[in-house]
């Protein structure tokens, strides 16, 4: 693979710029006769679309998807299922004044140092705009895995050092920030808001849990499970770190208070996070991740041309602060990417 | 894949149990003409061996190295290597009396669930005796990158709270927990034989710094170096977690503080970890994995019985405190199996 | 995969169905730096569109293509190249009345099989409308190939029992059946004619030369130049052989007559077909496939429907009596991301 | 890939070389649970050994298999499987004149070019003997089919322009090239060996049969059956050409007598070979495959040495004058391999 696939039975293909005509996906594998519509996808592209609330970037995309195969008379046929979203609001020549300059912390240098040339418009493979691809083949997969009795719910857990402690899944899409703790919810809202007035962003932290993943889901060696969704949360632009179950914390536990041991109702306790060996133990699976802070600031920064001279750069347009409340969908669209491919090994080995 | 093959041009099958007749790898797609000998790797299988020192366990395996293929006349033809170490000082017996028990944090359970049968000789491809077949590997694509001006070096960052603050390479394989800080290595040191005498074991941090990687490295999108190398490393049994560069830190930091600036000389800071847009900037890479604690204690611990009844649980033998000293070798053949292949793919992508 | 992608390191997933909103490809692995147009591909286009003469059918798609994405000032960016071509002059109503009963030598029968449910309009994937999309990406490989000195030609070698004798590759675009044989052609052209009249159809032999192709492109072992040559034909539905070289005629040789001996100049004669081992000699690469007749014809054909009830059936619209004259376009367009994707392989192995 | 992997659930990787160590086989992907023994497996391996009778070389290598890993309590365990047979009668030294000189119709040209370097000792990678760990792997294959009711059948169907007309299943194993019509055979047999007596060799075809497929077998696209049977098929050395059930004759027919037509007892004739689409139709699947007259022969033929002079060659020693019959047991395995990785691939479909 060129990097745009993922998945082996669920494959995706990702395609598309973020200021060129177009950016969408290719689903190869969808088990057929699954019921889907335009609607049910487009409840979790809402979610990732910019413009939602204070705390994100108002370019107006809508991120409109529009099915172009793979669906017959209301359920999928098993053909690869295809997916476009248009581009709208595009401004390319926004760009135009930082075409020759690496802006701090975004992929301009290694993109030119990769493939001997730059897109400069907004990024182009690079821009958090390919991640809505990502969200619409996620919602096909999160279908699927309904009907096996699996849900996918992240949220986010700390920003800018404020940690969330409770957790009330109801409340997670009724903040601007997507957290499960409606007090750190406010305190995340008024930090965010403070430092998008001063031209600043911040980091933050997501959690994932999925549950319902029958035991034995995950291959072992390579292939692990916790390996799988590392290597998927890694994918996302922004993510600097993943840690499952017990995760950094273990390297400070000693091992008869890490071990998760047993009575007849299962496992007393869940350090592994949900996965052992590679494999799902039938608990809960839990996982977080480290998010950077935004890129794209409008506090001035040294930088360099591509001509090699020293400059600075100021990006102006249109960021999100944080981006944890938009990483949310994405991190669930991947994780159900993961679950759904892993499903399908494991009932090709059993075959 | 089903799970025992990794990278896509520089391709590692694993294979063989713990407790059979041998482990060994077969890797795919080596550079033709690379002058190589037993006696190279055989230095990296003796950092990973068991039996090194009083931190690591006295199962005397030897990890003997025979190449079976790939070789002509001192170097590489461009067939796939093969590499196999015959298991030796096997006792399954050992494992007899607990054939029927789950033991706690380890894959007994999830392998049962997968498989619909379990293999109870010493956690069989779960044991970290199959890394033995990944260092053998990760030598040979250590080779090849020496000659690219490569180099990997991992080390013990911390141990059960105790952490290096300084750094020094020279002294890492002189300490017997591979540390790089000469007096908190002694702390560790204490701290894992107090516990090894308690039956009981710690968990750590290792962090791994590879340096002259050439800018442009690492595919976009879904196989980001990143991503690759937290899948590559939480493909190893004992490892919760990862972090690249700045990592779970990036969570509580501003943007204005976190993007690497640039000045004539490069960049200024190194917060990315060398790696933007999942692709190399030149810079040293850095990471560093979450190790828990090892699972086999001799503490006596609950769990259930595949008859589904109580029961209670010593596990006995040989098994190390800490396996942070023994897995430094494993994350540095991982590393060098990720940079290696993504060398390969940039070949390809600009052919 | 789930089948709808090929390749490697240039690596082509096709979607759409025939009679829904549109059929395109993804390309990934695309060389940076290339000049390319929507020009040069609608070229290839054309020649594989329906309509072109009075041997082929008179459905009006147009084929014209709009590249998506990966081109960036008239040249490839390295990120996925997508293309799409919207369906015009659908008409799944003609199909309604077959809906229910499976066409003698098409996929009706077997999807249904496998998928549990059946897209009855005009074949859906199984459609030979899905080439579109494999001509489009086979153009985008070409335009890489001409850059390497690597030509590739295919012609109608015989139809229904008539063979070409000579070789005249100047004339191929310019007969309706696009042989290489001017009298040859002619006969061909009346034949089909004759059996289009009486609504029925007829197969044939399309050969392909590839020219220029450096020695030593070709994996071994399992990824055989030839093999995947035989994979990339036999994956066109109406195609039931290949043979590389001196192919089924070997079969009648010795070895002293069938060795390809040397001298100073080369190989003396090329029975190879450019393939030994696996790998390019350096030798013009010749193969053949045999081409069925096509399917769709209007003699009233015995089958089954859906309820298990025996009926009769008569493809009424409009179809090629002969496909071969626009399969050839297919055949380069996948011998073209073969050797594409192989000169990619190669200079992985190199690195 | 690198070229020595097979399958994608059921995946097969081979290494070694014939006048190395050893050749050998890992297989990924084992349904777990399969009782399989070494017996069941050698069966397989001693009908392609060399030395079963006066048509074949005389070289003893016995293929004696050692089953590696992967086998617990004599069934499959869902681990990779590792097979190997160590070489033995190895006489490397028997091409040392040879070395510097390229055989006609060996690999010797094209393996120098490719790598840039050549194991002169009986070609390497290139020698048939790689195929002894194919027929290892596909006996696994096999026995995982044989409960899922697929009988896989191969023969010679002709030799240097002798053809067999009838088909008895019983005789194959009984005649010295694998006929399945006695009155051929002999005549065969006689041609053999006169060839045999005069130092030359022939050609051949080979037919499989494969029955109880269930329909719905194969993807769609690119991974049709027949493309994957196409390439397992040419990836044999000596293959030059492959035809699914009508295949080339195919070419002269016309739609109205080549469409398999159905009643209510099924399809009427089987044209198809048994592959509708890429999907089977649970016909019998039938192919050929056009076998090259082995390239090893005792009569002299020009050609180059490395040094760029033109030299002559004789070929001594021990070489098959037909590989037919010992080809038959190879198509055998691949096809096993082709079918038991698609019916994992329709279960992870389906799943």
């Amino acid at each position: 693979m060129a990097g745009s696939t993922f998945g082996e039975r669920f494959k995706v293909t990702t395609f598309g710029e973020s200021h060129g005509v177009a950016v969408g996906v290719i689903i190869d594998g969808v088990t057929p006769g699954i019921e889907i519509d335009e609607s049910y996808i487009q409840v979790q592209m809402d979610r990732r679309k910019p413009g939602q609330s204070s705390v994100t970037t108002p370019r107006k995309e809508y991120d409109k998807i529009n099915i172009v195969s793979g669906i017959f008379e209301g359920k999928t046929t098993g053909a690869p299922m295809s997916i476009i979203l248009y581009n709208k609001d595009m401004r390319p020549e926004a760009y135009s004044d930082i075409k020759n300059s690496f802006r701090p912390g975004h992929a301009d240098f290694t993109y030119l140092q990769k493939y001997g040339h730059r897109d400069h418009r907004g990024s182009g493979r690079a821009s958090g705009r390919e991640t809505a691809s990502r969200v619409a083949a996620g919602a096909v997969a999160r279908k699927s895995l309904e009907g096996r009795g699996v849900s996918v719910v992240a949220f986010t857990k700390a920003i800018g050092g404020i940690t969330g402690e409770t957790f009330d899944e109801t409340i997670i899409e009724k903040n601007a920030v997507r957290a499960a703790d409606p007090i750190a919810a406010e305190k995340m809202i008024q930090k965010v808001e403070a430092l998008a007035a001063a031209g600043d962003s911040c980091g933050g932290i997501v959690e994932c849990r999925i549950r319902g993943v029958v035991p034995g889901i995950g291959e072992p060696t390579f292939d692990k499970l916790d390996a799988e969704l590392a290597k998927a949360m890694l994918s996302i632009g922004a993510v600097k770190g993943i840690e499952i179950g017990s995760g950094f914390a273990a390297a400070e536990m000693q091992g008869s208070e890490h071990n998760d041991q047993m009575d007849k109702n299962g496992f007393k306790t869940n350090h592994a996070g949900g996965i052992v060996g590679g494999i799902s133990t039938g608990a809960e699976i839990v996982f977080r991740i480290a998010v950077k802070p935004t890129s794209s600031i409008s506090v001035p920064q040294q930088t360099m041309n591509q001509a090699g001279e020293e400059t600075e750069i100021v990006t102006i347009g249109r960021h999100d602060p944080c981006i944890c409340p938009r990483i949310v969908p994405v991190v669930e669209a991947m994780a159900c990417l993961v679950i759904e491919d892993h499903y399908k090994r494991q009932a090709a080995l059993r075959a």
